[in-house]
């Protein structure tokens, strides 16, 4: 299809989706006239991708152009593509290494991967920023005075271990990997104001059936 | 104990706190002489919610005294003080009413609950904003061609359900309504960050296990 035909399919105008191009968020079309170029079902695919991370996800254009390149970079495993666009998504605050708690913090992860038999996350350990953004917030919550008990992390980590089944269950229903990946940070972006919802959603409710609504 | 143990107590300074008391924070102390006043553990219990409430969970200092006065409001029952304190909190977008995935999304969202038996959030409906900005959230994915089945978002509020049972349990070991409160207040600020990372960490596990590294 034509520039406009993707544009009209997509809702993006044409001056945008010029801007994403020359940005490189959206790889080059065909070129068929010096002026013309071809673009298909991809291109379509990847110009909601992009809209998602930048207005829904709210994330720069610099950090998206990372996250796709990842994701298209096919000579990394299933793994490590879905990963590394996973890794370079906006994260949380990094560990105060000055801060006491923090050292308390770290050894209560430590034990709560060796209790969840988390191989993988344990042998990457704090290379990975969700890591350890996960060690910051902790250690946030002791300073703070409302420690977690590592059995309630557990808990909640399995319970997002079984989401993660659900989650990959229904990637792998897309033909392509390049698919499954695009999808994977599309659901990474989109999701969690959903979650969020529902979490609290889950509470309201939840304690309507225990304490009646009086 | 005076304003100077509160202060050292908590690792929060005499200015901050004689600021949360001007902003109607933190209730006064109980009067001993004209310029003295006497605080118990209940402040500095508030002082730790306040400080994470500002700090952690980013609250404008309004929006915490509200979210503060729907917790102390003992006229209420529990359900609705829970409520009421987490309907305060930041949420996220109302629903677009010109956009015709609204429409969509609220029929899907009606099915949801009919699926879920979650009859209270049925009967608050929209008039709960976290209910409203569920709805927002699915009608932007479809807009962004990544609509969301009703199934999926069964498994994950069902999952959710569990989480707040789990939430709910521990909230009961607090000896006060008024402390199970605020550690409602405190864990749905605090706790989201947490279980974003843990989501995240939870999805790449999986990943790993599936495909290995490479």
């Amino acid at each position: 299809m034509r520039l406009s035909e993707l544009s009209e399919r997509s809702g993006v105008s044409t001056a945008t989706i010029k801007y994403y191009l020359r940005e490189r968020l959206l790889p080059a079309g065909a070129r068929i006239t010096a002026t013309q170029a071809e673009y298909d079902e991809s291109h379509l695919r990847r110009l909601r991708l992009v809209r998602a991370l930048l207005q829904v996800g709210g994330l720069p254009v610099a950090t998206a152009r990372e996250v796709l390149a990842h994701a298209d970079d096919a000579s990394l495993g299933r793994t490590m593509r879905l990963g590394a666009a996973l890794w370079a998504l906006p994260h949380g605050p990094e560990p105060d290494e000055n801060a006491p708690e923090t050292v308390t913090a770290r050894a209560d992860v430590a034990r709560l991967f060796t209790e969840l038999g988390w191989t993988t996350t344990q042998e990457i350990g704090e290379l990975s920023p969700v890591h350890r953004s996960l060690v910051a917030s902790l250690a946030t919550l002791i300073r703070l005075g409302h420690p977690c008990e590592v059995e309630y992390l557990a808990q909640q980590a399995r319970a997002m271990r079984e989401l993660a089944v659900w989650d990959l269950d229904s990637l792998e229903e897309y033909p392509t990997e390049a698919e499954q990946v695009e999808a994977a940070v599309a659901s990474a972006v989109l999701y969690e104001p959903l979650l969020s919802s529902l979490r609290r959603l889950a509470q309201a409710e939840e304690a309507a059936q225990r304490y009646g609504i009086t």
